[in-house]
């Protein structure tokens, strides 16, 4: 998809599981809204939520991030900007590729079911409109290739990371996703807790075409201004969105 | 790198460890060599292979595809066109994702001893000049995306690959290429039998942007044409350019 990249400095990670705040006049300065989280989200509270996003900042730009493919369906793919697949360092075979190629595997086999049952499939024309289905749905796809750090955390636990990279390792899988891989991000994940600057630091060193992301733990200007200098692209913001839209806010950078 | 996939459709597999025909002639037609091999395989046979491709046919181009990293160095790197990195789809974590961020975390570590002790490396000057260095390396590398479907093969072997893909799978492998790792090439190999056409059918279908090369087997033109019928861009031949020169000859479209 073609997400203008260079434009986005703050991204707001909204749970669909957990209510929005009072007023949504918070996400105010906030450059892209990523959707996504894994107890209790559901197709329903994903299109709920990304309806209510979209009715107060039509022009935000949406991704959705999947837990699981019940998250997905014809119509969160067309209600959204583009979905996000983390593809994980660190974890085992199934988080990098495994699941991945699962996936690909059954859009291939079996499109109108991912794609939902309105696609004309008569005759001849299955294989091409089929095709061209698939093209449409994969041309919303964003790669991400992450690194998951706090090991006491969801991601860690399902993506099956059992050690974190040292800096030098955050640097490699970087210089990888530049020059091998070909995701258009980086995502140096610390989810819940706050990791500091030191892996930014030492992706960043090696990072032209590919966006650096960082999130975990920025709950102040303090934490998201070092992160920032330290050489993210992007802070992706959550928890504090919904537990406390005060604090929130202080993470935009003015 | 910009190696200009679109003019190749005959692939020449020259291993530096086994004897070339008397008369490199038959090179006549092909349109890319790829140097590599397993067995006895040294970085001074792969410079002499490649100066002896050189003098005989100075405009074609030549990848390397080392199989250990003692086939590599700054000589051959700059002596090559690219240098080939299979990621394996069907095969371990290692050699998917593993031994590559390995790779480019030693590259970005020790920049220096991998690429030579030639680089001036003084006072501030390091960390631009290193810096600068990987980013000549890692343009010359070309992404591979491989699915090795002969069990009983050295490259099944070394890779970890314990079952064959069904067709479906190797167009749901394709797709992941196509759609979200991005490899210049997706890369058939059924080396040492042939495969036949399914596979290449199947993969064929999703490919636009990524190059869909097979090798394995093809030792007669019914084969080559076989298979650049069902939709490969590039056939790659080996053995016979070593044993049976008139034979390797037959497979180069005319």
């Amino acid at each position: 998809m073609d997400l203008d990249w260079d434009g986005i400095t703050h991204v707001t990670k909204v749970d669909p599981a957990k209510p929005l705040p009072p007023t949504l006049d918070v996400l105010a300065g906030t450059d892209l809204v990523i959707v996504g989280g894994s107890d209790d989200v559901t197709e329903r509270n994903t299109i709920e939520t990304i309806d209510a996003l979209e009715d107060a900042f039509p022009s935000l730009p949406v991704l959705q991030e999947p837990y699981d493919s019940d998250h997905v369906s014809s119509e969160t793919i067309d209600a959204v900007d583009g979905v996000a697949v983390p593809a994980v360092y660190n974890g085992n075979r199934e988080h990098f590729v495994g699941k991945h190629v699962d996936l690909f595997t059954e859009v291939g086999r079996k499109p109108d079911e991912i794609l939902g049952t309105s696609i004309p499939l008569v005759g001849n024309r299955i294989t091409s409109k089929a095709v061209d289905a698939i093209g449409d749905l994969t041309e919303k796809l964003v790669g991400e290739g992450y690194v998951v750090q706090h090991l006491d955390s969801a991601a860690a636990d399902v993506s099956g990371v059992e050690e974190r990279y040292t800096p030098d390792q955050v640097a490699g899988a970087a210089l990888a996703t530049e020059a091998f891989y070909g995701f258009p991000v980086f995502y140096v994940e610390y989810s819940g807790t706050y990791g500091g600057p030191e892996d930014v630091e030492a992706a960043a060193r090696y990072l032209e075409e590919t966006t650096l992301v960082y999130g975990g733990g920025i709950d102040s200007r303090a934490k998201a201004q070092e992160i920032l200098e330290a050489g993210a692209d992007a802070i992706v913001v959550g928890d504090c969105f919904h537990d406390d839209p005060e604090t929130f806010r202080e993470t935009i950078p003015r």
